[in-house]
């Protein structure tokens, strides 16, 4: 194999650009690099860093997600802008342009107590400017539930399927549809559901090909994998 | 609460019996006070020590079954009792009366490599002259294959389902039927399928309330669970 | 073997009917498919949800159990259904018409601490319309604690057994009778006991060949398993 | 939200067709509904059952891949097909016809012990008629590699990073690029890499948000999940 | 509290002796320490090592037990100590000169898959000149089968219960007797019994106060605490 | 072997009484069967329960001995039993005559933290009428503490370890004694120490012969089995 | 092998002093056999003890560092000897003399969230009179973080490494350096993080072979083991 | 604090060099950039790719060492550089000129299963030139074997401690000595030994502090860092 030794081209080391806020780096290059700007995990960041940071982003004209926000955090941003959005169940605050969406992800839930993480993965589709929807409580075992909606699948790029106890729902959606399947294992569940683990191994070990695994309760990177893949939708699609 | 203090009736202790052959212990009194006479776990037991069991119980004019039987032992039980059946893939012996068989039960694999300990499950409702039969490859990802069964487990008293990988195939089972489902899981799968144990979590955790959880490849269980259920049912069924 | 194709019969895709209550859809079917009404999983649904699945249930003449219910909810309940059970220990509301009882279900406890699981079996099996008890402390370290109830096992259709710490009383149980356990494992206990895996692995490996096994803490399972098999009780018992 | 209840309409279950091979279902009808034909996993399956699946689905028209395929099965398929390939690496045998692919995907190593690994995603890619190529021996701790490789990343639709040991190579190319990151941890290691489970927990917890997994040592799902998301390349890429 | 700094007194450090055997420091000293000479673990040694080391403790008086002894080392053995006792099923030998025994220790086991370990214990009892003798197959599902033995308890100093699967027969014994029971989980079983992991935490969770456990498979350390227990036995017992 | 098939003669099912109080089954006849009455494990029940229970015993003529007691629980236990001994590291409350005692057991903590465990055992000890003391802080990495204290434990019964994190003290002290060494792993300890686990499965894996184990935190069951140890000690030592 | 079997020299038993503290034994000459006094790991022990220790240690001229300190022991420690340093993020109380530095330790970490444990890091390093600094938020997903900060890496003895999650840095740290990498795995995370254990096994498993690995969130031992790499570093360097 | 932004000096990208044989990517700068050349891992090569990255190593003027070498590897190795030393107990082979050591490293070991880990980290610090004892067999339960040992830890730059069972060692020899411990868990044991995990997380959770801890069996590991830390010895040592 002719394995050539070039340097790096489009990541060139010498263009990068970055902020130091407060012992926090922000990623100013993220979006040329990998396509988004970076997000803000907020959970044990302060809330004027948070501040800070929607601040140097929207300065730099980019868009801001940020997960895991507490209500502190969420009251702060709304003050300083006014137009951002706090969605309280996903624990997010979005600050983005309402723009045409492309591509179509539908994120379904195996049951109500679900939807917490589901409404994340949402937002961070918002924030992607990708087509979502949510389809709620189809779980394996309410056997009609699944089958009426199946027609609501077939424009898919890409499903977010958010599952806790046996986490059996992504492997019957995956025999059904030809897009990939994004798998959300949740803590949701109780004894031997170990937080979530039961489900995370139960949809590794899917049956079915089509499907790809996250980690518990990480509404956000399903969203942002089915994003990614949605983006790539053909244009005579 | 009235706590009525009085000594056992039926199992009393004084009329019980046994035999002791080399170490094993046999218990002639089980099929009186359980139902149905001790079965053999063979895996560890010498051949003559597994002939001589099965003397004593045809003796005793009760039927007999081994599980997990090698090939040795399976070769000198037939010469003993030519009659016996052999089940090289559910790796027992059996050795039972034809007799009409009371109730029905199901027994469905998810895929073609949890068959032998579905053998193991069938084997054991025949000892017990229980109707069954055989269901193979409804996979949880291969929507169609179930829906094309459910004909066959309305008359069911208990379904025995054995299933490898997530273990999703009781839960969608169970919201289909009325009757217990008798979940095994199998240590078929690879990586983080852990041995079975992924498939075993999925089923403890499976959001259908009828599913009851057996050890990982315990066809003989599941099989004997069924069986005594199925022996209760209703005279009208 | 003969494997036809058909369609579903009994539980045909058309036919079916639900409501959707707020991302909770309700099977109203799942009475006749299934044998019974859909049980309400309170945890993590909000007050005035819960109250309208109730009403739902009883307006299409259906009876109606929730499980894990907080005092806030069974209040709402009691307020709006006054004749509805409220079980504070088995954080059960029950709302069904007495009727006369068709079999027989011991409920076994190892401990005074494993009550609540009992009582959430209890209720089931009540609302079930199913004949049962409770036997309390009955540890294995007791000896003489279970001989003397062993009479009252007789007439037992099946016995459902709580157990925490190491999980043996299931395993003790299964030896003496004729009919299937259902086995319980509870979080109680501390340390190894690793909130309820170390009696619920325990009783996955019970000698007793009549032992199967549901998920830590499930007592509602327990009893609805219980109850689904004392249901096919022969009339001639 | 507006949740109409429609039945199934591409997926009709009318339609569908299937065919049992000795207590193997193939599923003919997955082309259609998934996009690709089903594919064999050949382990634990006896040769004549995968030579006459092989058959059945060259009788459809559709192209073939069986994967765990042992050395006994994969002659008996080179004597029936002489035009399929086996890449006894890969444990693989494929039967598809040249023609132009669409889309590129990179295969990933961090170790030479993963190669076998990334040979079974290349030959499901190949079956996907999707581009491919391999570049091997990045790990982590070799800083240079990394770097070398990252102008290969810049046309791709998805990568398929193979590692064992701490699995960290994901989350580095995760960070370099603007696609999908399929991550597949391997059993390669020893001690505490668990089999494989370090790596895939590993993974799981990556920083990087663009990372999905798949169970260990499961190339194929990788490749066919890269595959699939490859397809979906705009036109004008 | 007065806490004494002095220096060791019985321990000293000065007068201890040992030699050094191909890089085994052999323990001259133990017997006078603690109690008893060391025993050799067998396993992983040499032929040769093994010979000199019981060359050593004979030729200074001792007396000599090796454990986990393959059958090469234990026909090396024989034939240099012709008297010495190999005990095949236990993989034990054992040189210890015939003198009154003091003490008694029952050692009972749960199936007779268990009896090899019950064998080590046994042998081990054997060499410190305790009592004993074996009770097999007295597994918990049997319920007549302990109380026939119970007589045989009154006596014990210790008692050593040897089980797999759930571990449940020393929580059952410690309920009976007065004395301490020693409890050795095994690694009988299968699937869900993870190598004798959950016979040990059964135990570990027994609820009976007075059971103690070792290491899965460790006779000898069983058998070595009950025959230290049991020395210490009350003349007037 | 002969097995003679008698019935318990001490522990014959005839003679036992017991009461029941609030679900609780007081075992009255325990003294006799098992040499000491029935402890309260008091965690979970209710404070005139527990005050209950005390009564029966101190009626029947036995001494009591109540653990994991919660504040409350203590308070109206002095009230009632103004001589009872309230130690509030230990959770127990105490209530038994002074007499002579009999066997020495020294109690070993490896830290500081250690000390409510070890204090548990003291207190059981104490109720047994066993002489002991407690000998503090003699972590393996201090490496003269525990040479500071060996003379202490030449009259040594049995000796109780208690630590967390590594749990290695009971190996070492083990080999400097020649009598038993009950170890209690604790959950002292962060991170890795896995709520006390990684304790527990070094003890369990002690390279010294004459170490048992006991639960996580059991002090308890370590005093108890230390102290039926100490009760056989010979007279003339 | 030449294994002469002298006494202890430098550590010799007769010279050793120690005080009482309340229960925790003050090894004072632990300097001198380990080159530094004890450490208080104040979690646990009472604020007069913890103050008491660093009287002590100051009377008999050593310096003094706590740990894990609560705010209660900081204002206790702070108003006895004003001059002590309380990092409130670390939760070190420190007590050390100016003196120059020896040595250098950068300690890094992969996100901000991890600083807690390198600021405990960094205060036992200043204890030591090693040279330190800090650099932060290293993440490998941001790959010119790494890169921006090689030259801080020249002069290095050795660099602490505090990283969460996926654990992955200290691989791609130990890849470019030419010394000793101390990796500490941090609590930092969610899901399957599983508190740490992932960060852990992937430090373990490091395919850099300059890479060992300290307990969870121990910041203080990978500081500790740093600074006595630094200490021992050549003059000429 | 002030985080200047530079690229990296001392591993510039561009001057890097590298070949590729067969897959592997042998780093041929690594001795420049970390201290030493690559170590090769001879574990699933083939036996002409070790040989030849052993003659490019040699070629470009490096030392070479492979481990986990197969008995064909090393005869092989041997047949190509006769100079070489092939070390069967270690698994190594090693090709370095005679020079003078620098530094001084003890590597002990607790019991003798354990020395063919030793015997790797043996080779390792003789490849890097460093000077290095074997002390065998000092189990901690033998208390005077690591006193008699104590005067050679005195010059030593870091000690080598290789352990399996409760892997106590690390802690004991930690306590009385002034320098590093790295701790090597070995999967020496059986039953809840786990493979070696029950001492890996007994050396985690080590109560003194300069213990640092490496993956299970990973001799050369610990090697390779204690080799690095001697070569920082002061040269007035």
């Amino acid at each position: 194999m002719n394995q050539s030794q070039h340097h790096p081209s489009r990541a060139s080391l010498e263009g990068m650009s970055s902020v130091i806020i407060d012992g926090v780096e922000l990623d100013l290059d993220r979006q040329s690099r990998c396509g988004f700007p970076e997000v803000v995990f907020a959970q044990g960041k302060s809330v004027p860093t948070v501040v800070e940071i929607f601040s140097r982003l929207t300065e730099s004209g980019q868009e801001a997600l940020a997960t895991r926000v507490s209500p502190e955090q969420a009251q702060a941003l709304k003050a300083r802008f006014p137009e951002a959005l706090y969605n309280c169940e996903a624990r997010t605050v979005r600050l983005s342009r309402e723009t045409p969406t492309r591509g179509h992800v539908p994120v379904v839930t195996a049951g109500t107590s679900d939807r917490p993480v589901a409404e994340e993965a949402l937002e961070t589709l918002h924030w992607m400017h990708c087509g979502c929807e949510l389809i709620q409580d189809v779980g394996v075992a309410g056997p009609k539930r699944l089958l009426a909606q199946l027609s609501r699948f077939e424009s898919a790029d890409a499903i977010v399927v958010v599952a806790g106890m046996e986490g059996a729902l992504p492997s019957v959606v995956g025999g059904w549809v030809d897009c990939p399947v994004i798998a959300v294992p949740t803590s949701v569940g109780y004894g031997a559901s170990l937080g979530g683990l039961s489900a995370l191994l139960g949809m590794l070990n899917s049956c079915a090909a089509n499907v790809a695994v996250v980690n518990i309760d990480a509404g956000f990177k399903a969203g942002y994998l089915a994003g990614m893949i949605a983006r790539r939708r053909k244009t005579d699609d």
